[in-house]
C-alpha cells in the first residue's frame, strides 16, 4: 500500500525514495536513488514487514544528491525507535544546526528532518506525541512531517500550512499523503486535510487529533495548484483541476489574444488551463505539441545539461496544421525561459502567422524558501525583464502572466490563505500586484 | 542520430532496441532487450563507429521474447555482411522456412528478418541490391526492410504497402524511418514514402530507386492512423493527429450523445479523436481521466497480468468534476475491452449521471497477420457482442463504434488503398459493414 | 591508493566497502554493500577527489549486514567535519549508548563507529586532535581507529593493542593499515606499529606522536596470526608465515603421526602451518585438497546457508593419490566442526587408510568480544567436546590441538602480550591450558 | 548439475556462459558474457526447465568477445532442433566457411560451433546420429562435442583426440564433461573418456558408442597437464596433479640448484611441480609468493592492459622470509615473459641472495591452432630468445625449461600420444628437442 502510495506521488520527486516498516517491535528502513519502482524490488518490499509504515519520495536541491540525505531517517533517541520523512523547508535550519552542534550532536546529513529528529529528542519527554510539540516552537517554515516509532504513526503541519497533507481511510486503516492521488490508486476515501497547526496521532488506542494555534495568516503553497500537484488531486481541499482550468480562464479575461486561430497546451502540466482559456475565449483546443511517453518530467531534473537533452526529446509540435494560424500557446509557469524559448522555436518551425504565449500564473521573481526547487533569483527570467523582454528573448508575438490578483480570485480564497512569495511581495505570503 | 531516431520510434516497441553500424569495411551490432534509453548506453554507442546505421525497436509476440529474435540481423552471406531490420509480418513464413530447412539452412530464430536474408542469400548474384528483388517474388505479406552492406543502405517495401516507410533528408545525408518522428527528432525533413513495390538504395554512387509494379489494390495499415503511430506524424502522407479528428468528428456525426455535458479522451491516443467528437458535436473537451507519466503504453506489453497492473496504475480520473454529468469517453479502439471496463469502473465511482462510449475506429473482430499484434480472435470482444453486449460488459450506458465506410471517408481514401481486414471483410482489404 | 589498500585488506572483509576523502574544504564519502572491486567504479573514483582518505572494509555479525552500518562515517560536529573508521570491538557499548541516548542524542546505526564520534563531539574542545583523547577514558575493548577532517588524518590504537594498525611510508605521505600488504601493493615501506595508547597525527604541520600510557598487560589478537591475517603480512612486528609454519612445527613436536605418508593443508589458511608441520616430521607435504578459485573466503559469510555451499563448490581432494596412505590433514583452526566433517567426508571417499586431524591453534571454547566473527559460546564445537569426541563427529581418525602454551611458544612472546581469551581463560588475556 | 558442472569448469573459460536445456519438445536456451555465477541467477535456471542439458563456459580469442559467439548454439536444421558446443578450434574453418557461403549458407557468428551445424544440417539424413559422422570426414583440427535435440545428447571427440572429453554416471543419468572435476563436485563417477574418432550417444534407448578409426598418431593437448586442467582432474586418463609433480622431479633432475635454500612456487598453477622439484632435490618447499583470493586467473583475460595489473594485485612476496636465500622459482610455462618479470622484480625486493627461474615445461615457440589462446608468435618470449637471453630479460640468475623428451617421459607416453607443436616441431605433434 504505501509502495503503491508513494507511486501516486512520484511526480513529487523522482531523484530517491525510501520507505520505513514498522511491526510493534522495531522499524525497518530502505532508501534509495532512484525511481520507486526501480528502488523496491518485490524482493525488498518482502523484506519490509509490518503493519505500518511511512514512505517518501524526493527532489534534490543543487549539491545534496546523496543518499545520506534520503529519507525516512530512521534513529534511535530517547523516545526510542522513530522514523521520520517529511515535505518542506526550514528557515531557521542554520541557527538551529550549530546550537545543536555547540551541544555536541553529531549531524550525518544536510536534511531537515535530522533537524526535526534533534528537536524531538532534545525533549526531555520519553513520548514521542508529547515531543512533537516542540516543532511548533523552534522549526520555522514549511513542514509536513509523518513521523514512526515500531507501533504508533504521527503527522504534524506547521502553523502556516505551506506544504499539502491529507487524511484517508481505508476500511479501518488510516492514511497520510500529501495528495489524495495515493488515496485513489489504493481505494482509500479522502476525509479531510491535516490542519496547520495540528498532530494527528494514529496508534492502538485509535485516531487521535491535537489541535494547537494556526498562524493568523496562513501560507498555502499556491504553486501546488499552478504546477507542483497532479490535476487529479484535491490540495487544500480543492480540485487541482477544476482550480486549473479557472486559472485560464481568468488568463484569458485578462489578457486575451482576439484574432486566435486555436490555442494549444503545452502538455501535460499546461493543459487544464489552455482548455479554461480556450472555453473562455470561444476558441477551438488543440493538442499543438506532441509529448512523447518515454522521458521523465523535466522541471525537478538536477542537472541543467539533461533538462534541455529532455526539452527536445520530449515535445514535437504537428506537421501542417499550424501553418498560418494565429496560436495561443498556454504554459503553467516560466521560470528561466529556456524551455519555452526551444519550444517557440520548434513551433515557428511549422509556419504559424503568430505565436503568443499566456502563462497562467504571475511572474516568478523570488526563490522558494519553503520547499520547492526553483533556480536562483538570478536565474529567474521574471526577475530580469519585463513580458516585452521575455516575448523577445523566448521568440513569442507576446508574452501575458496571470495577476496576482487574479490568480487568487481563480483559486478562491481572499488572500491571506496563500503563500505567493515567489512572486514577490517579501513577506512570505499575500497579494502583490505591479 | 539512429539512436535518437530510434526514440522517436520508441512507440513502436518498448521489448527490445538494436542498431547495426557500417564503418566501409564491416558491421557492428548491438542488440539488447528493453527500451532504447536503457539498452544502448554511452559506450555502447561510442563503440558503435561508423557512418551508415540502421536500427530497429521490436514488440513481442507471444513466447518470442527472446534476445536471438531482437533486430536487426547481422550475418555474412555470399554478398558479403549484410545486416537487415524489418516491420510487417510475412504469410508465407511456414512454407518458406520448410522450403530451406529442407534445403540443409540453419534458423537461428523465429524472426522473418532471418527469413528475409535466407531469401537474399539464396539468390546467386554477389549484388545485395540486386538480390533483395527475390522478396517481391517469393515473400508475401507485409515487409518494410531496411538492409545494409558496411557501404550502403537500401530500403524496400512491399508491393502492397502494408506498413510506412519514409525517407527523409538532413544536408547530405538520406533517412529511412517509419515514421516522421523520427526525421523532426534529429532535424531531417520529409521528402515522401518508399513506394510500395520499391527499392531505394543509397551508397557513394548516391541515391538510386528501382520501382518495381505496385499490387492493383493496395493495403496500408490504416490501425496506424488509429492507434499505432504517434499524432505528430505523416504517415502514408497525410498528418495523423487531423485524421484521427476526422475520425471523432464523423464518429459524431454517426454517434451523437444528445444530451452530452462533457466529451472526455482515454488519454493518450483518444485525446485527438476526442477533440474532434466534442468540436462537432459543440459540447466541452474535457481531461476527465489523468495519465500518469511514470508507466508505459500498455498496448504492447507482452503479458495480460502486466497490462492490468499497468491500467491501475496509469489513468485515474478527476475528484468531483464528473458528478451528476453526462459523460462521453472517447477511446480508439476497443480489444479485449478488459480496460474499458476498469477505467468505466473508476469513472463510474465519480457519480456520473450516464457514461456512453464512443470508439473512433470500427469493431476489430479479427486478428492481424500483418505485423500488429493484436490478439487472438476469440480473445477480441467484438468478435462475440453485438455494441449492445460490450455496453453491457464495459458498464457503459451505451458503445457505439465508428463505421468501416466512415472510417475510409474520415481517412481520405477510397477503400481500395487501406487494409481493414481487421474489421472482418476477410480480404485483407477493402470495405466491410455490417 | 587507498582503494588499492582496500583491495590488499579484502579478506579482512567481504560484505561491504567505504572511503572518505578530504580535499582540504570538505570530506566526501562513498559507501556500499559489496567487494571493494565493486562498490568503487572508475566514476565513483574520479568523484572522490581530495589529498587525503580513509577506507574501509567490513564482515558483518548477524542482523547488521545494513548500509547504513558501513564505514567511514560521515558526520559534523562541533569539531568540525569528521570522517571515522575503526577495526575492532568495544565491550561498554550499551552503557555508552544508553548515557548518550539519555542526553538526547541520536543514533543512526549500530556501529561503534558512531558512539566513537559521539564520545568525540561530547568534548569541548573544537580540536579533534585534543577530543581523541577522550577514547582513553571512557571507551573500553578494541579500537583501532582512523579518524580525518577535511585537512589531516588521526590513527588512534587502544591501551591494549587488541587490533594491529601500522604505519607506513611512501614519498612524503604517511599510510596506516591493518594490514602490511596494503603497503606493499602500493610501494609503501612498512616504519612500525602505531603503539598500544598512541595517537598519531598528520597534517599540514607534519607527523605527530602522542603517546598515553599502555595497559600493563597487552592484548594483541593471536588469532590474527593464527587465521585472519594474509601470510604475507607482518602483524605486531612479527612475519605472519613464519609465525604460522612455528605453530606447524610445535603442533608437530606435541602431536605427532608417526606412520604418516604425507601432510595435507585445507588450503589456503593452512598451507604454512601444514608445510612446518611437515618440515618438522620430514614427511612429505602435499596438496590433497585443491581450492578453486572462484569462491570467497567462507569463513566471514554472513550466512550459515552459503557457507555449507562454498564448501562444497570450493574443496575437491586428489583422485587417486591419497588411497591407502596415512594422511595427516593441517588446519588452521577448528570453529563449528562442521567445513572439517565435510572435509573429511570428502577425503575418505578417496580412499586414504588413516586420517588424522591437526589444528595449528588451541582449542576456541569461547566468542570473541574484540572484533572477531566467531559463532556463539554454544555453536563453537571445542566448548561441548574433547578432541575424541571432535574426532568423532568430523570423522577424523584422531584430531589434536595445539597447546596454548604452544601457541605463545611459538608465536614469541612471554604470555603478557596476547590476547588468548577464545581459548578460554575467561580474562581476555593470558595463558590457559587444561 | 549442469550449471554445478560448468561451475566447475569456470577455469577453462571465463569470458561468457551458457547453457540449453531439452524437455522432450523444445530446446531452451541461455546464455551471456560473464562468470558462471553472474550469468545464471536463480530465476534462470528455474526457467530452464528439461531433463537434459548441455552448458558451455568461453574464453575469448582476440576479437571475437561477442554475445553472438556464445556457446552453446541452438537452431532448427532439417535434423530438427540441436543445440551444440564445442571445444578446440578447427583448422579448416575458412575453407569450409567459404564453400557454405557459395552455397549460399548464412553465418551469424565466427564461432566454430556454427561451422560444425552447417556441415551436419547439409547431411540428407533426417537422424542427428547419422549426420555427425560427417564430422571426422570434414572438420579439421581439434572438437570435442557435445550435441543435443529435444530427446537426446551426443557426444563426439575429433580423431586425434586433441581436446579432453570424459564419460561419467550418476545414478542412472549418464554425464560428459571435459574434465572430472565437474563429476567430483556432482558426485558422478569416472568412467572412462570418450575415445578419439568416438560418437556416444545417449537418448530414451540408453547408451550407444560408435567407434570410427582413430588416427595413428594422437594429438592430445599437453598443456592440459602443465597448465590448462585444474590439479584434481583426470585428464587423458592421468592424475594431473601427479604428472606436474613428476614434471617438476623431471626438471630437477634435468635442472638442479646446487645451492638451493628453497623452492617455491608461483601459485597456484606451479605449485605442483614445485613440490616435485623441491622432494626431488631435498630442499624445502615453502610458500614464498602469496596470492590474493580477489582476482581470478590471469591467463585467459582478454586484455594486456588487465592482464599487467592482475599481476600486481594478485602475488605478494613474503617479507624478510626470501632475505639472503638461493630462492628457486618454479613456474609452470612462460609465454610472454612479462608476467615473470614483474614476479621476479617483486622477489628482488625482498633481498634474496639469487633467484633462478625453473619452468616445468619445453618453451612455447609457437602459437596454438588447436584451441589453446597463446599469443601470436612473435609475443612468445622463447621464439625470439635463448635461455639466458630470457633470464636477462625476466631478471633472473638463470632460466631453465624442461626438455620436450622429459615432458613425455614425465607425462608417461611414447611420443605418439600428445600433441607438442605449440614446442616448434611443426607437425603439429612429436618430440623435438633442440
Amino acid at each position: 500500500m504505501t509502495y503503491l502510495g508513494l507511486h501516486a506521488l512520484q511526480h513529487r520527486g523522482q531523484e530517491s525514495a525510501g520507505m520505513a516498516v514498522g511491526d510493534g517491535n522495531g522499524i525497518n528502513v530502505y532508501r534509495h536513488m532512484g525511481l520507486v519502482s526501480d528502488v523496491f524490488t518485490e524482493e525488498h518490499l518482502r523484506a519490509l514487514k509490518g503493519y505500518l509504515a511511512i514512505g517518501h519520495v524526493r527532489y534534490s536541491t543543487t549539491g545534496s544528491s546523496r543518499l545520506v540525505n534520503v529519507q525516512p531517517f530512521s534513529v534511535r533517541s530517547r523516545q526510542g525507535a522513530i522514523a521520520l520523512a517529511h515535505n518542506g523547508n526550514l528557515t531557521n535550519t542554520r541557527a538551529l544546526t550549530e546550537e545543536f552542534l555547540g551541544r555536541g550532536r553529531l549531524f550525518h546529513s544536510s536534511s531537515d528532518s535530522e533537524l526535526l529528529l534533534h528537536l524531538v529528542a532534545a525533549q526531555e519527554t520519553l513520548n514521542l506525541e508529547d515531543a512533537l510539540q516542540v516543532l511548533f516552537d523552534k522549526a520555522e517554515g514549511a513542514y509536513s512531517v509523518v513521523a514512526m516509532t515500531p507501533k504508533g504513526i504521527a503527522a504534524v503541519r506547521d502553523p502556516k500550512g505551506y506544504r499539502p497533507l491529507v487524511i484517508g481511510k481505508l476500511d479501518d486503516a488510516w492514511v497520510f499523503a500529501s495528495e489524495t492521488t495515493s488515496l485513489d490508486l489504493i481505494g482509500a476515501t479522502y476525509e479531510r486535510e491535516v490542519e496547520p497547526g495540528e498532530i494527528v496521532v494514529v496508534d492502538y488506542n485509535g485516531f487521535r487529533s491535537h489541535r494547537f494555534p494556526q498562524s493568523p495568516r496562513l501560507a498555502r503553497c499556491v504553486f501546488e495548484f499552478i504546477y507542483f500537484a497532479r490535476p487529479d488531486s484535491i490540495v487544500f481541499g480543492k480540485p487541482v483541476y477544476e482550480v486549473r482550468k479557472r486559472l485560464g480562464r481568468q488568463l484569458a479575461i485578462e489578457s486575451p489574444v482576439q484574432d486566435a486561430d486555436i490555442v494549444i497546451p503545452v502538455p501535460d502540466s499546461g493543459v487544464a488551463a489552455a482548455i479554461g482559456y480556450a472555453q473562455q475565449m470561444g476558441v477551438p483546443f488543440d493538442m499543438g505539441l506532441i509529448r512523447s511517453h518515454y522521458v521523465g518530467r523535466t522541471f525537478i531534473e538536477p542537472e541543467q545539461r539533461i533538462r534541455n537533452f529532455g526539452v527536445k526529446l520530449k515535445l514535437n509540435p504537428l506537421p501542417y496544421y499550424l501553418k498560418d494560424k494565429v496560436v495561443v500557446v498556454v504554459d503553467d509557469s516560466l521560470v528561466r525561459g529556456t524551455t519555452s524559448k526551444k519550444i517557440i522555436q520548434m513551433l515557428r518551425a511549422r509556419g504559424p502567422k503568430a505565436i503568443h504565449l499566456r502563462v497562467s500564473s504571475p511572474p516568478v521573481t523570488e526563490s522558494c524558501h519553503y520547499g520547492i526547487d526553483t533556480p536562483r533569483r538570478e536565474e529567474l527570467i521574471a526577475s530580469r525583464m519585463d513580458e516585452e523582454g521575455i516575448a523577445s528573448f523566448v521568440g513569442a508575438d507576446s508574452v501575458r502572466y496571470l495577476s496576482v490578483r487574479g490568480l487568487i480570485e481563480a483559486v478562491g480564497g481572499d488572500g491571506t490563505q496563500y503563500c505567493t512569495s515567489c512572486f514577490g511581495n517579501g513577506s512570505g505570503h499575500g497579494i502583490t500586484d505591479a
